[in-house]
């Protein structure tokens, strides 16, 4: 007989997405199971780019420090262009991320196999170990009806097998009963396939090469990103940790065989490996020299194909994420960013599902936010690919893709690309009128409901110490209410007895703060007065359960960080607002200080009452 | 028999001065042993204050990190003084520091044994432990010249004592033969009375008590640092990390009782306690009220010495230390970090007299310039304490310390309080002439030789990635020639000539690089020209050691830090200048970059040539 055993989530795959997973639900108390089938972690290549929104993601859980100290930061780029002269020649330098609103303005380069070591040491200090290898075998959903509405029934048996029991009669396989399963197997997943999800889209004939080493060269831009358009094909630089490069190199149909059966690089039949790459690299180089200092550290030849799927869950019991969702080119260092922002948006819904703190309709908003997230990445995939793999302009080839059109769709796509643009559409919250979401979206003119909470900084009310707001707004599964009052210095009377109203509002016995499970919220007070003049000991005691949790807008004592705070999230200071952060930082909606109905209104379409 | 056993470096305690000294050696490779009588480390109360100057230097060894997670910070300081109404009124609130070059602009608290955990741990992953409980019962040193002289030698002979063996015939003795003995044990230094080195100065009669508590308080500052004058004495807040805070508060005469032969506070006879104690802080706080919030953690009542050993070693063989060399009054947070700071200035010193690198006499400058340090820290705390234990000026009492006075005060001494006042004098370095060191002083107008290296963010050339330039200044042991080369950009052909001849100068083959052992130099290369224009490989390979060692002077992408960093150190772009580092962070000397020769000749004085 097969062990059988429990659990509440069940994670396949211990890839980017799998791990992150993982580490939101153990770190939210939650019972899971994080199985893979490699026996142990990536070791070189994969992906690398962890891009400035997945930075702040990583920091909200405690993970952002380690990935700064190890990584290489790509803070320019530069590029290359057929010079007039043969060979290339640098047309211009520019920033590598767009988005001028980016906490870390820069993307970070580490390969993937020390990304997940990040996972896997915090995941270890949780008491959360990957069980390999393992691979499932099979998967039955339940069809009951009831059990399937029931958050606390285990209506997903899968069953496992266990890739290193010995054949001396061990029973290799294993049966597990769970209340929810995350499949984050990868491209190919075998979750996909089995609950029979489609993917669509299609195969595209960019062929490209990539091969990560240490270069010798006197190329002065190898420790910059580069895209360069030379008339021997493209190539892009990705510097990475310590003195290593990776180059994607763009090959023609004449380098590669494809299997017509599977669409892949035929490998065995290709003849083209690390030294052709490198050989090809070097022609797009010229007139510089670049030469490999060591071994090559790892290499690969793929076509791009850039598909989504159709469907993220079924019957939100078993969920896909990650590349089992979606595919695209690799070059504009999306796919590992994607897929952890995948799972960062449903481990706090499934946590609140499974602590009987929201209704399991929660979980349909996973696929409608990060499917319409997938659909807009290959939209840009597309556009992208087309033009990083299009001849450059020249005098010959004037239907090429001149440096212009090139920067210009660079900058474009940038506030995407950094995974800053993401934004969440209304009524991902189900059952909630789209108007009231966004009823009040004046009053914080620069804060858009459905992105990102804004990085800024402030400064405490107690002891003028400058914080980070986003470091206040940690992925502790809590919804925080930040409360801008506006001004309530000396002689702000009208402000003051609004403020006070609103502490009122808050404090009622079967109001917002008490009608569900303790824990639901933290409040944040942010004063549009200056150090010298507020005490933290003025607030209404609702608005300050501790002295930390009173900033004020103003720099620090040197004036170095902080002030205009209202500003940069466009609240105007002698009216104040209530912006309601989601649990994975995005902005659910925004209210006034007069707005405690409408915030029950907001919150009791999903969560559950208490009273 | 007892055990025999040799050691290069022997250091008697284990509090900040001999933890920070044993880490720096055994990080430099040094063969040491660290002993204390404690049979573990500081579990609660003692110093908690670490100045920004102290943060800077921890930073130089990687040890900044943990003490900022952990550590609270004071970034306000706010003064109260008796209302007319009767209590106290707050008059004021500035900046804790004082000194606008503070790369940290603000003091770390955290108690002193969270601080050694910090030196311990960082010693266990070098494969170091203190040795412990072990006292010294017999200390003697070689009367032999030549064995003083040879830094190879073992002439210093210690008895230890093993306080946990137990009685059934084990041999609790141990002789240690060591090159060196740094007595780093505390204000009743068994080392300094072995070897009768004698403490100038005296006891004040300042009387004080301090406790460490969880308070309930309705004071609106009891989160910065304050100072309290009121008519019922003076009381001065020190938060701390959590929710805890220290009250320093004043006593009289009347309230302890001293014993005469000792000039310590006799404890048994003296009828205070912490709840005594907090009862005369709440006279101070009136109007205000402050109540204990559970347990109290620690407190004390001591009386201010204010006294500097004579001696800092004798014959460069056997050093003191911290607290051995120099006791006062701990209101000012200076104990531990001139404590840091002693050992601090001692380990490079040390680890190049035992590599054979430099000559033991470089020795003599830890007290040349520690001592000055001291005696000048002494001075300020005879004003300073003055001030604080005085009586507040009132209507009643125009004698009294007015508050314009107090403040004049704590800003006048702010730069050397927290520790980035520190000034060797030249002429430290044995057999230099003055003139030398100081001969081109004129060319780092701002930077001043014998103080720290300013702390600056510069952008790398390679990536454009921002650094600040003290994190590429670390402990490591080595002198850094930080190169300001100026404006080398397009057309800028007189500059880069001068540059070309530097790095000729540089690149001699018995020139200043290739003189001394290896390993003694690191390069660095500023240039005034902006990340647009300029290619790290526009440079001498001599000052491009690797990619990442050339630095420009200018804003990163996103015009968030870095820039005008010639303006900062006073050069001039259209001469450059090299900025000599020492390792322990203080700038040797300045030369023009036509001064390889200059160079040459400072580093003679005292490195040991081998060409």
């Amino acid at each position: 007989m097969p062990t059988e055993s429990k659990v509440d989530v069940l994670v396949l795959g211990a890839g980017p997405a799998g791990l992150m997973c993982a580490q939101g639900l153990k770190r939210a108390g939650v019972n899971v199971r994080i199985i893979d089938k490699r026996p142990k972690k990536v070791a070189a290549g994969q992906a690398d780019g962890v891009q400035p929104r997945t930075i702040e993601v990583l920091q909200s859980y405690g993970l952002a420090e380690r990935l700064l100290r190890e990584g290489n930061q790509m803070h320019m780029v530069a590029f290359y262009n057929p010079s007039p002269n043969g060979g290339i020649e640098r047309t211009g330098r520019t920033a590598d991320i767009t988005a001028p609103s980016a906490r870390y303005p820069f993307e970070v380069t580490l390969h993937q196999g020390a990304i997940e070591a990040i996972f896997l040491d915090s995941m270890r200090e949780l008491g959360l170990e990957v069980d390999r290898p393992i691979i499932p075998t099979a998967l039955e959903l339940s069809h009951d009806e009831n059990e399937l509405r029931d958050p606390q029934s285990y209506p997903v048996k899968v069953t496992l097998k266990h890739l290193d029991f010995g054949s001396e009669g061990q029973d290799d396989t294993e049966i597990v009963y769970a209340k929810f399963v995350v499949g984050a197997d990868g491209a190919h997943s075998w979750v996909r396939k089995t609950l029979g999800i489609i993917m669509d889209g299609e195969q595209t004939d960019y062929i490209w090469g990539v091969v990560d080493l240490i270069p010798s060269t006197n190329f002065p831009d190898i420790r910059n990103r580069c895209a360069i358009h030379s008339s021997n094909g493209s190539c892009m630089i990705i510097p990475r940790e310590g003195d290593k490069v990776r180059l994607y190199i763009q090959l023609s149909d004449k380098d590669v065989v494809v299997d017509k059966a599977t669409g892949r690089v035929d490998k065995e039949k290709t003849k083209v490996g690390p030294e052709e790459l490198l050989e090809v690299a070097r022609k797009s180089f010229s007139p510089f020299t670049i030469e490999k200092a060591g071994e090559i550290d790892w290499w690969t030849i793929y076509l791009i194909g850039q598909r989504v799927a159709q469907k993220f869950s079924v019957h939100e019991r078993v969920f896909i994420a990650g590349d089992a969702c979606h595919t695209h080119s690799p070059k504009a260092g999306q796919g590992m960013n994607a897929s952890m922002n995948d799972t960062h948006n449903l481990i706090w819904k499934m946590t609140y599902v499974l602590r009987g703190w929201a209704d399991i309709s929660l979980l349909r908003t996973y696929e409608f936010e990060r499917r319409k997230y997938a659909q807009d990445l290959i939209a840009f995939d597309k556009k992208f690919s087309a033009l990083f793999s299009g001849k450059p302009r020249t005098e010959e080839c004037q239907d090429g893709v001149s440096h212009e059109a090139f920067l210009e769709a660079f900058q474009t796509f940038g506030a995407f690309s950094c995974g800053i643009g993401i934004h969440y559409s209304p009524s991902s919250i189900p059952s909630m009128p789209n108007i009231t979401e966004l009823k009040h979206q004046s009053l914080t003119s620069h804060q858009t409901v459905g992105m990102r909470i804004l990085p800024h900084v402030f400064v405490r009310a107690a002891d003028a110490r400058p914080f980070e707001i986003q470091d206040l707004l940690p992925a502790n599964t809590k919804w925080k209410l930040v409360v801008f009052v506006g001004d309530i210095g000396p002689g702000k009377i009208k402000q003051i007895e609004r403020v006070a109203k609103l502490a009122d509002d808050l404090g009622k016995s079967t109001g917002l703060l008490k009608r569900y499970e303790d824990g639901v919220f933290e409040i944040l007070t942010i004063c549009a007065t200056v150090k010298e003049c507020l005490n933290y000991t003025d607030l209404p005691e609702v608005l300050r359960p501790h002295w930390s949790r009173v900033l004020l807008d103003d720099v620090d004592m040197f004036g170095r960080t902080g002030g205009k705070g209202y500003d940069i999230y466009g609240v105007d200071p002698s009216q104040g607002a209530i912006i309601v952060v989601r649990p994975d930082g995005y902005v659910g909606t925004v209210t006034p200080l007069e707005g405690v109905k409408d915030l029950e209104t907001y919150f009791d379409t999903f969560l559950i009452r208490t009273l």
